[in-house]
């Protein structure tokens, strides 16, 4: 990538404001990112040696769960304990229909009077594997712009409940009662996800159960360093959410403690970092033909005049070739 | 990738015997593609002028959905019909555990005296986008291999709906009553996904209920070509599985009949190799560092020394370089 630093001028000032607290310079960064605008990037290089400050906590759970309304609770809490938090709100995008379920944002729209408090809500279209490249900037300019803590809360759906974890440095998870119990307990891997276990609507029947099954599957589990806890929530009435903010900085204690922080971090950088470059790669070859000319090897794809095997090889060699140009 | 011709002596012989319905080859051809051992590729490459005459059925749904015994009862219904079926029993493997849920497919174990039936169950380890590389090579083997349906049978926990959607000409999504409707149902983009829906285990309270949310969502989506319909089965008795079996051909009818069948498979052609591109290229950026520069780079990257995209760049100029040299 071509540092645009004479386009992008004032390049180190966005960075500069951003790292200020200036919040119009943020959302502008943020549009950035959005549109693939390369000053984003910019921004970020400079701004990365700001960031890894701040506690970045996925919140997941089936859709119905109330994770919108957990969030705004627990922004409640740590404002009150004075702490200042920004928030990204993904929204799952289907790989069909292309529609954002913006549904239930809105319960979060009551800081806006707050500077403490930053809100956005993505899409993950472009997905860097479920969440928006965007997005997983977007985390790192609210890092490097003080906030102490960034709520990253997600639809789970699968994919973005694995994908969420490579961001995160804390996964809530999200159950709820009725809501399918087999399903929400028994999903592969979700007991492997989460760092901490929110039962939420915990006035309902049925929540004890869903909180002794997720405690049974937890027993099944091997945690050696941090045995995930489950905590009876009630986002309406605000029950167990200081309850859930402490459980949520023990386990940033107890990373820290078993020296897991930086590893964990790393390893999510380094991926992103891969998918990336992965990107650039896939665009590049694909560049390398005319449409004419690609047109005619998926043709010949499609025809079975040319297996996929040595079409591989082709457009390889050919793009090796370019660059050796 | 190099050709091992010499060293997959007989590779050609290996497609020959697959291709002459010998089962030995075939279940050799799918160990290399297993072991990543170059001939199971060389195989295909040769085969892959056979493919395309399979009709390739996926089966996804939550767990607990009677997925096995429904296509149990798929694979009878067939042979009565004369028509021989191969079969991919795709098991999702945790991203964390690594550990694989073979579950209840000793179910499908009844058809080893039949030769006109081959199943195989693999992991999802090495994933491809969920579904393993070996596995859509082995979708591609059983085409060749001249079987009239190709079965995809895959739990269906989020990413792997989607990435069955690529591999098959027809999709079937298995639901169930009592497991959770809401999820079953509102799940994004499921209604998208199915090409036919069945609802299993249909003597069970809720099964009607399910099967008018389900044609309710249905009536909802933009259906020009195709209206999936919905199915009710009990596999256990067998009712309905001519129906489903109808249904599916319906949609395989609809598919040509729209020109489309063409289309989709070159889309999962095109995708599958440009996956496969992007996990090489990836390879070889890794392989042009020592462990211990990497592990340095990374290092600087943890530390912040370093920001992310500066180190994107360098690799990929490093990984140019070693191309150009």
């Amino acid at each position: 990538m071509i540092e645009h630093k004479d386009y992008c001028v004032p390049a180190d000032t966005w960075a500069a404001r951003v790292a200020g607290g200036d919040r119009r310079a943020l959302a502008r960064v943020i549009s950035f990112l959005e549109n693939d605008d390369p000053c984003g990037v910019a921004a970020l290089k400079e701004l990365y040696a700001r960031t890894g400050r701040a506690h970045i906590v996925g919140i997941t759970g089936p859709p119905g769960a109330g994770k919108s309304s957990l969030a705004d609770k627990l922004i409640r809490e740590l404002r009150g304990r004075g702490k200042t938090v920004g928030v990204v709100a993904v929204d799952p995008t289907s790989p069909f229909s292309g529609g954002a379920i913006l549904g239930d944002r809105v319960r979060m729209q009551g800081w806006t009077g707050d500077s403490g408090v930053y809100i956005r809500s993505m899409g993950t279209r472009g997905s860097l594997g479920g969440l928006a490249r965007a997005a997983y900037g977007t985390i790192q300019l609210l890092d490097a712009a003080g906030f102490d803590y960034v709520l990253v809360e997600t639809v789970g759906v699968g994919q973005s409940e694995v994908d969420i974890v490579r961001v995160a440095d804390t996964v809530v998870v999200v159950a709820v009662p009725g809501l399918g119990d087999d399903i929400q307990v028994s999903k592969a891997g979700i007991t492997e996800i989460g760092d901490v276990f929110a039962v939420n609507k915990a006035d309902l029947p049925g929540a004890e159960r869903v909180a002794t099954e997720l405690e049974m599957m937890l027993d099944l589990g091997n945690h050696a360093a941090w045995r995930p806890p489950v905590v009876l929530t009630v986002a309406a009435s605000g029950k167990g959410i200081p309850e859930l903010v402490q459980a949520v900085g023990d386990h940033f204690a107890a990373l820290v403690r078993a020296d897991q922080l930086v590893k964990r971090r790393l390893a999510r950088e380094k991926e992103a970092l891969l998918l990336r470059l992965a990107e650039r790669v896939r665009r590049e070859i694909l560049q390398s033909w005319s449409q004419e000319e690609l047109a005619r090897l998926w043709s010949d794809l499609a025809a079975r005049r040319l297996d996929p095997y040595t079409l591989e090889e082709r457009l390889y060699s050919v793009w090796k070739g370019a660059k050796e140009a």
